[in-house]
């Protein structure tokens, strides 16, 4: 999408043929800064370091990260190490294992002289289906967005809520849940996005924000607990977000708070959408809230916050007292009964067994519990 | 309650005998700065600043802003001004009102000379008032927490989850949704406190935090997307929050999220319970949604976040990208049906309108719409 009216991805090989350029994200929404990896290890690091998040874009910044590893060595033994390495760097994102599994698949048959080529090659493939995902996501959630339409009078804005950062720089480009918002600005609906700063790490008010804001997308930015009272006053037609993890019956795991905004929304009749690739859903887990393991991440990201002081540093400040203990759990888990429907590349899918196995049977039939229909 | 080993309540009158001293919220939890009033003007800046904040303690403050009034000028005019001045200090907080409305009781009709020390005498008498209702509170509540207890293996701690604070520095002393846990703390029963961090004023991460620290009961601080999860797993016994108004049927105005909290509470079968003082109770309102208006305050408060530099430094830093909108709505209204009960000092009232006029027949007798039983 646009920066500055220059079109960018998150993520691409730089014009060297090898080297892999990235939006460190850890600096938005302050300062646009670009990353160059140039090792395995600096991919691993950028996932770890969260310079780049968001399911689809760890996946394909993994992809990345065994190609550079490939170059320098090519060996079986090299690629074990890539994948494990790599595996390691987030422990909940489907979408990592998901990638890695893909360059395995395709690199472990070859020669090793062959594999650099063939894991750019592939590594390529993953971020443009990537694209191509998004694109059709998007299409069909922009269907959801027409239908509002009819209702508003002339003026006034369909009302779109999201929760952290579903959007282009979570992925390749477009975006899950902000695919069908940039579809609907682009072609002319009056739309206006409710952004949860999404505590701790903030990635709506940094990240979604920067990027509505620079696509010309209307849109406002609102603490994680407004979101009921906005719903209880007829201020939000439509929830969309993306999601880590789906289930196959499907629960939706997503960033911490996801599941409130979906009780206030069943709670309002306000449609609760999740728009997702399909490789995020896990046709392997059965019941999202017991058995999908939730990442506890470091106590400072609830106990600081960064951001730009008025003399233009970027500073962090601590706003919980010296020795208060912090929790910090990174997700939680919607139970399906609360999600109106999931926003495919196949359309939009009940969030339930069956009719999620019967539009990707491939996957429902791949998965070791995938007997179910 | 306790700091740094020393007694002190939230707002008191110093040794001078007319100086308002009051504990500067503002500058917590990294500093502990005592301010001093010493006008109507400053009494109701105070309010106005959140230099004291909390329904209760707005209420001893106004109070005190009229004595510091009368000291000056006890004139009708001067009654009148000051009521006019401190009510307009803080739109939504019903005990403001009330507090206004009985020292003017009190003081209209007395000659003007005799009003300043009757003022003072009633403002003292308020601020003792308060402590005694949240005792009472307290004792009340202490009922509900000694009946987890049993359920509990020895060395598990009994979760209670609050929002924002409503501790004793939002009252006079002991607060009111902490005064049940201060007494269960103080009577050896093993408690353990999940504070919302309670964006955008993090009153939960700098106050509650705080004073929970300061008299040595666990808690962890927590992000406020963070308590559906909690929930889920069966690591929250028990919700109580503090409200700004409940209406004649049990509707609960309270910071904003504390409805998303109520939700995730009432989803996951954990009882929700609300403590507060008669006064908060609006018999006039019915309909809390509908009727109850909802302060907006300053974009600055969601935009910006404020907290202690490594070099200690109190800093103040932008979180928002330049040219993306806010809204920051202050409350909302968690329906009577989410609510467990409401800890008053007559005892834990059922949220519902037979209930609460039968245990307030006085005051819902006196209010306009009060022939409801």
């Amino acid at each position: 999408m646009k920066v500055d009216g220059q079109s960018f991805r998150s993520i691409w090989v730089e014009g060297d043929g090898w080297t892999i350029g990235a939006i460190d994200q850890r600096r938005l929404p302050h300062e646009f800064v670009i990353a160059k990896l140039t090792s395995c290890e600096e991919a691993a690091d950028a996932i770890r370091a969260m310079l780049v998040r968001g399911a689809p874009l760890i996946g394909a910044t993994a992809a990345c990260g065994v190609a550079l590893a490939m170059r320098v060595d090519a060996s079986d033994a090299a690629l074990e190490r890539a994948y494990a390495m790599l595996i390691a760097a987030r422990p909940t994102a489907i979408n990592l294992k998901w990638a890695l599994d893909e360059m395995r698949k395709t690199l472990a048959p070859l020669a090793p002289p062959d594999r650099a080529r063939a894991a750019y090659v592939r590594a390529g493939e993953i971020a443009e289906e990537d694209v191509a995902i998004n694109q059709a996501i998007g299409r069909h959630g922009l269907g959801l967005i027409e239908a509002i339409e009819p209702r508003k009078k002339p003026g006034q804005a369909i009302n779109i809520l999201t929760h952290c950062n579903a959007g282009w720089l979570a992925t390749v480009d477009w975006g899950t849940a902000t695919a069908p918002i940039y579809l609907a600005h682009d072609g002319g609906l009056n739309v206006h996005v409710w952004v949860d700063e999404t505590r701790p790490r903030n990635q709506g008010a940094s990240l979604t924000a920067w990027e509505l804001s620079h696509h010309g997308v209307a849109h406002t930015v609102i603490a994680d607990n407004t979101g009921g009272h906005l719903m209880q006053h007829g201020m939000v037609d439509l929830v969309i977000t993306g999601t880590d993890r789906v289930t196959a019956n499907g629960d939706v795991c997503n960033k911490i708070g996801t599941y409130l905004k979906a009780l206030a929304a069943f709670d309002n009749g306000v449609p609760f959408y999740v728009a997702l690739p399909s490789p995020t859903i896990d046709f392997s887990v059965f019941d999202g809230v017991r058995q999908i393991p939730i990442e506890q991440r470091g106590a400072d990201e609830v106990a600081t916050m960064t951001g730009r002081t008025r003399e233009g540093k970027i500073e962090t400040v601590r706003i919980v007292p010296d020795g208060s203990p912090v929790a910090n759990y990174a997700f939680d888990v919607t139970p399906a009964r609360l999600v109106s429907g999931l926003i495919t590349e196949r359309g939009v899918v009940q969030a339930e067994r069956t009719a999620l196995a019967r539009a990707f049977p491939e996957r429902a039939q791949n998965s070791r519990q995938g007997d179910i229909v």
